[in-house]
């Protein structure tokens, strides 16, 4: 019959070509699936992310843009009047990014997400950056190739009862001159209120704590005070907010496992975050409170010119996009000579929290 | 009679009484006087420093405290309505200062002239800050026993059209390991407008040329190009104004020359920037005009957090006034993503001076 006529070598690879251009569809459905889930088109490229998907760097940029897309969704859907401006950009040394911006919105003032993807090399002053750290690297001709992407954010509230949200989760290769690669995870998310909100505070250490907590119960407490003694503003004897998690070249246990400790925080972010906005962007406030908004910005602005490491880095980094690195900056922000809240006001509460940091879960 | 009972040298010692009695008189006619034209009592006691007056540290801390006094009376007659307000500090390690600040008049969004008169060790840090400029300094256990003084000043206008002027001049002395003194001056004046006016940039100029030029011929070009590289804003390619003079390190060619030709600039003040203010303080601005002063404050605190060596070395000597030091930082500023203005705007005409400085003055 026909299909002794076809023999059974043609039906198997008739059979065969079926299986690919199914399993092609699938990857095109795939493919289009993340395309929608994107602000705009990976820098390395989406077929080449999906080629090499095995690779770590691949699965981390995957991962970056992911959380660009989920945050920038989620924030979009509380501010309808407002939309995020994308921008894609290159760097000529290598590498590129998506900058999705929010500017002077009902609800938020200024929302920065961006996602960069970088390589080439680091110059020797950058390096200095990254050996003040710890890492001892051995460069060539005082060059190291190197390799770091992340996703960064700032979230600037109107409301000065919505806190400001920062986060950033990071992902670094340098190849040192005798061939050896060193690779490390660095990121955190924390909280920085204009006035000082218990319920707040604790739902969002509270999620935190549980992302941590699957990987490792030594994990939110050691990342939790990492981020009380990183945010410090040492000239004010303050901490830029109420703090969160961060952490910084973390190479252990492993690389997949790390990873995976990446992820669970990166997911955290929208939960940690959200429900506060939504719980407190209709609140009335006076001009007062808009005022110590303002204030607390300008101390916002200090923090990240005077002590941010990553905004240094970003500074000194050849080809680096001035614009993005500084997205983090406030739209506004107020410097007064001599201001003191006065005793037991509520800026006097959330000063006291900044100057000593508290337990928000136990 | 009389003269022969009371014998010669009775007489003479009479007369000489009288004479030391007028003298006695006269000093307290100058010090009154010099109490009058100071904003405060100065750090280190004005009968000290009459007694020591041929000394250069008591002549350098008379001439900041006259510099506080004259700026601050000719600021003040341009804002009727406002008032400085006058902070005198202790600093536990030695010295302190007066701080000066008129904020929020009609005239003047923030305006605050700073006397300060320190002394104590210096730290290693702090050293290091020294050394980058140039100082190579033989420390004692790590610590360098110092007096630094200045005055120093920076005057935020309201208006888009008033210009923020800067100045700070300071003396410093260092006290090495084996004993020896080393001294040496810094200072400058600088201009920063939103907007640019030609005539305002030439008598800004022209006004500090003059003052070098009774001196030496080479100091005006030398430190007008030395003002454009110091305020460069490296990571905007921009300078943070339309320059003046700077300079620092200078002990040459004496002690008093220097200090003559400090006391020019300094003298200098007035006559620069005073004109400018009263030829535009009552320009009308547009909203538009505002908002381009919010952003070019932005930079100005760029500069001032990334860049500026004097705020740097202030917020790490230990015991420093905080408020002091960050009294040059704008009552308001603001970043928005990605700000660029249309070509041929008045705008962009202010950005190609400050990316290719001019020469003001032929």
């Amino acid at each position: 019959g026909a299909l002794g006529g076809l023999g059974l070598g043609l039906w198997r690879r008739q059979q065969a070509a079926m299986a690919a251009s199914e399993e092609k569809d699938e990857d095109e459905k795939e493919e289009e699936e993340l395309r929608q889930r994107f602000m705009a088109p990976p820098v390395s490229g989406l077929r080449e992310l999906r080629r090499q998907r095995r690779e770590l760097r691949s699965r981390m940029e995957l991962l970056i843009m992911e959380t660009q897309g989920e945050v920038c969704r989620a924030l979009a859907a509380l501010d309808p009047g407002a939309s995020f401006a994308v921008d894609t950009w290159e760097r000529k040394e290598g590498g590129g990014g998506i900058s999705c911006v929010l500017q002077d919105g009902e609800v938020f003032e200024k929302a920065g997400v961006n996602v960069s993807v970088v390589s080439g090399l680091l110059s020797e002053e950058a390096a200095r950056q990254m050996r003040s750290r710890g890492k001892s690297l051995k460069a060539k001709d005082g060059k190291l190739p190197f390799c770091a992407m992340g996703v960064s954010s700032v979230i600037h509230p109107k409301n000065p009862h919505v806190p400001t949200m920062h986060f950033n989760y990071r992902y670094f290769e340098i190849e040192e001159a005798d061939g050896t690669k060193q690779w490390w995870f660095g990121g955190g998310t924390d909280l920085t209120p204009t006035y000082l909100n218990e319920e707040d505070a604790v739902h969002f250490h509270k999620t935190l704590k549980e992302a941590c907590d699957k990987h490792d119960l030594k994990l939110y407490p050691k990342y939790k005070k990492w981020c009380d003694d990183y945010f410090y503003i040492k000239h004010r004897g303050e901490r830029r907010g109420i703090g969160g998690i961060f952490f910084d070249d973390v190479d252990s246990p492993s690389k997949e496992e790390v990873f995976q400790f990446v992820k669970s925080c990166a997911k955290a972010v929208v939960p940690c975050y959200i429900p506060i906005v939504k719980r407190h962007c209709h609140d009335s406030f006076t001009p007062e409170e808009k005022l110590w908004q303002q204030l607390r910005r300008g101390r916002y602005v200090e923090f990240n010119l005077v002590y941010d490491r990553g905004t240094k880095f970003g500074l000194l980094t050849p080809g680096s996009r001035i614009e993005s690195i500084l997205m983090s900056l406030p739209l506004t922000a107020r410097w007064e000579y001599m201001h003191t809240p006065p005793e037991s006001s509520k800026e006097a509460e959330i000063l006291e929290v900044l100057r000593n940091p508290k337990d928000w879960v136990h």
